[in-house]
């Protein structure tokens, strides 16, 4: 990263006299010199690993509703207040109830093996005996789909479908069809009960949660994702021939009448000419209840605080405002980021462009934007000054928001995404796994030196990125 | 492997033809040749492999003691029928009795965190309820020792030492006396439980089991080993400087006086010169009962199975009699071995010399002997025949044999021990995390092939290797 540093710092002094020597430009020489100190501070800040140290050490998993939930919005409304934010509140969320309970899986024949499995986020439990029943494999999701009606009456379904790594991050597409919709799919044919290989991509004897979505007039069955070499057992006692029995329970229980508080907590650098102009960017505070979420999303919380607070330790505030959305209850459905929209409709016009951070591990490799066709000019000369480092520029022009700003992004806001190298992340994503241990301090300040140039850009030029 | 093998084959041709050169060497020009043929066998074939999924998916974990503990001796009698040895048979061995049970481990203030730990092997219970305590962490063993007298009335010990990763393996000693005698060394300070710092090199929220040894005269404690990214929690929260309080339950339960019967099985191509005279190949047949022991020690099941195999398919026996000891019980100390030996006094002056293959999954890199001084050549002969595999010898000769092999090497019986890379191996030892995707297919090859050729070898000589 030093090697990176310094080069990038002489590229980026030739572009800085580049771009003065003409008129034509967002930002004048000024904020293109404040741009450079503003990079060169992100780099050398240790500040962003320290928030997510203390994120993922003093509150760990938070689930929406826990107790450690709310410990997360109190956490987040100090740190903001520390961070020198002028404003921080919080916006309501509710969700539903569910309790994760235990889970016991493992084959009982022909070879009796204990399973590592988790239950999906969101599934019902099974009778509390558990459930012993023969399993039918399907290579993926398609191939459960074209099984016959009634075909899987009293079996468990089990998708072996195994994501693949790729750098984009690519591969989850395919595979979280299974998580997502393979419960009403397997019902719909008969099952009691699906399992499905974990969506990701380690080889560790630990499973990956995450939401399913049951789909209405379908009975609700319990859905369970094993660990890879898990699942290769149960592949492996399959391609055997013989029947394979299965025991499973799990005393997971859904209250779909019992609601649970949780907020949006957003902090505020106050524009100091267009206050009511807003460039946000945002990462979410809930995480699933495994792994203490220091990548998922603790990454993206401290990439954002630590971008704004080192705009807010500049002598002027920009023009516009910059808020930092930490938005409730990602992991459940994007309930936050909807509620946002609900709460802020009257001025989502006043968002004038919005970038998520929620695929931590690796450096930023690529920027896209989603913005009006005269306002890309102005996001090649944002590409300009990113492209020392390490960022390059998709032109295809179709982001509508990452993550939980696609809501915003649906709501008309322009958004830009940041893509990262992604091979790691789905090794940790919603496991025990999700440690501080796997967040890399020097790619922190990489992503940091990303948000915090993106951010001040936005916020002191005065383009219209809807035009 | 393919392109080493094609060149290694070159060698070895080239190399036969200078050995058959000369008269003064231990192997006939056709044994050599017969070597060349068994070691194209080896490489080319899949059967170590086979074997070792077959183990791994049939049986799985074999504590001693288990129900698949038995069923792992009736695998391996069957297995070795299967395989072509000509006698098979199995010795009893006896071990206490002791039941895992469960643990739950967190830290309860100053902020509240689970933690995932796992019981050393042979530890005693918490009282039921479990116990709270504050936690004084010591940042290894010495550290513990230098306690004062009573230090640590009341409290709970936590030792945060850390295990090296190193290609020798040689990280484990340092960090292993923490497991086996910090739980003692902790007590007779006062401590009331001990936590350490799991004994393994990987960053996985998975804990690495082990057993422990309790002095005689002083209280037993119960102690559990926290996974990596756990320990590093414990650390970050004691480092903070606030008292940190924990709890720990542990449902284990030692039964001192409750026997379990096992075996050693032992399979053997009767040499057709000199039958009673022994070359012994080994490996232990147990493992902990988390994971499958795919890799420990899977890995050596399958090693020292296949090489015996292929010595079987050979048209004539050698001349001295080929032994295949699967140890029982090496876990909980070498129980097995030291029966064997105890069983097989009377003629141990006939083991003519042994290796133990404990320490997969890597490709064999160095071969050190333990044998008398005129047996050197030979063994430099041997070296010269293992060479192309990329073995190099270690001319020290103070090998006394590895793990169970020890015990036949402390009662006289010459060895050698073979040294992999074992960069990988405590990421997955003793941990649910060994598995057999682990085991990789290309090195189990080359293990196998060297094990074939040091049994043709030592079967097939006369030498006297005491001598």
């Amino acid at each position: 990263m030093k090697k990176a540093t310094s080069w990038t710092y002489k590229i980026s002094i030739i572009m800085c006299l580049m771009i003065a020597s003409t008129k034509s430009y967002a930002l004048s020489d000024q904020d293109l010199t404040q741009i450079q100190m503003l990079k060169e501070t992100a780099l050398s800040s240790n500040l962003a690993y320290e928030i997510d140290e203390s994120l993922t050490t003093e509150v760990g998993a938070r689930r929406v509703g826990t107790v450690n939930d709310k410990r997360a919005v109190d956490w987040a409304t100090a740190k903001m207040k520390q961070l020198g934010f002028d404003k921080v509140w919080t916006e309501e969320v509710t969700h539903i109830k569910w309790i994760r309970g235990t889970v016991e899986a493992k084959i009982i024949s022909p070879y009796p093996q204990n399973m590592v499995a988790i239950a999906l986020g969101g599934s019902v439990g099974t009778p509390k005996d558990g459930i012993k029943a023969d399993v039918v494999e399907f290579e993926n999701f398609a191939a459960l789909e074209a099984a016959a009606p009634n075909s899987l009456k009293g079996k468990i379904a089990f998708i072996s479908f195994r994501m693949e790594r790729k750098i984009d991050g690519s591969g989850y597409e395919p595979a979280v069809k299974s998580r997502g919709d393979g419960p009403s799919m397997a019902a719909s044919k008969g099952a009691i009960a699906l399992l499905i290989r974990s969506v990701g991509t380690d080889d560790n004897r630990v499973a990956h949660t995450g939401g399913l979505s049951y789909q209405d007039g379908i009975a609700k069955i319990p859905a369970a994702a094993l660990s890879n070499p898990d699942a290769d057992m149960l592949q492996r006692q399959v391609a055997r021939g013989a029947a394979v029995k299965v025991f499973l329970k799990l005393t997971a229980e859904r209250k779909d009448e019992t609601p649970v508080i949780t907020a949006n907590v957003i902090g505020e650098i106050t524009g100091s000419e267009s206050p009511d102009d807003y460039v946000v960017i945002g990462a979410h505070l809930d995480s699933w209840d495994v792994g203490t979420g220091a990548v998922d999303d603790g990454i993206g919380v401290a990439v954002t605080l630590a971008a704004a607070h080192h705009i807010a330790n500049l002598k002027e505030r920009p023009k516009r405002s910059l808020r930092v959305i930490l938005f409730a209850a990602e992991e459940v459905g994007l309930v936050g980021a909807k509620q946002y929209v609900m709460d802020n409709k009257d001025h989502m016009d006043r968002h004038i462009i919005g970038a998520e951070w929620d695929f931590g591990t690796g450096l930023i490799y690529e920027m896209e934007p989603g913005v009006g066709p005269s306002a890309l000019n102005t996001i090649r000369e944002l590409a300009e000054l990113l492209a020392p480092l390490g960022v390059s520029l998709n032109p295809k022009n179709t982001a509508k928001g990452d993550s939980d700003m696609s809501a915003l992004g649906n709501a008309g806001m322009p958004a830009v995404n940041f893509s990262p190298d992604g091979l790691q992340y789905f090794d940790y994503h919603h496991t025990e796994n999700d440690t501080l241990d796997k967040v890399d301090p020097e790619a922190l300040k990489q992503n940091t030196a990303v948000f915090t140039i993106f951010s001040y850009f936005a916020t002191q030029s005065d383009v219209d990125f809807r035009k």
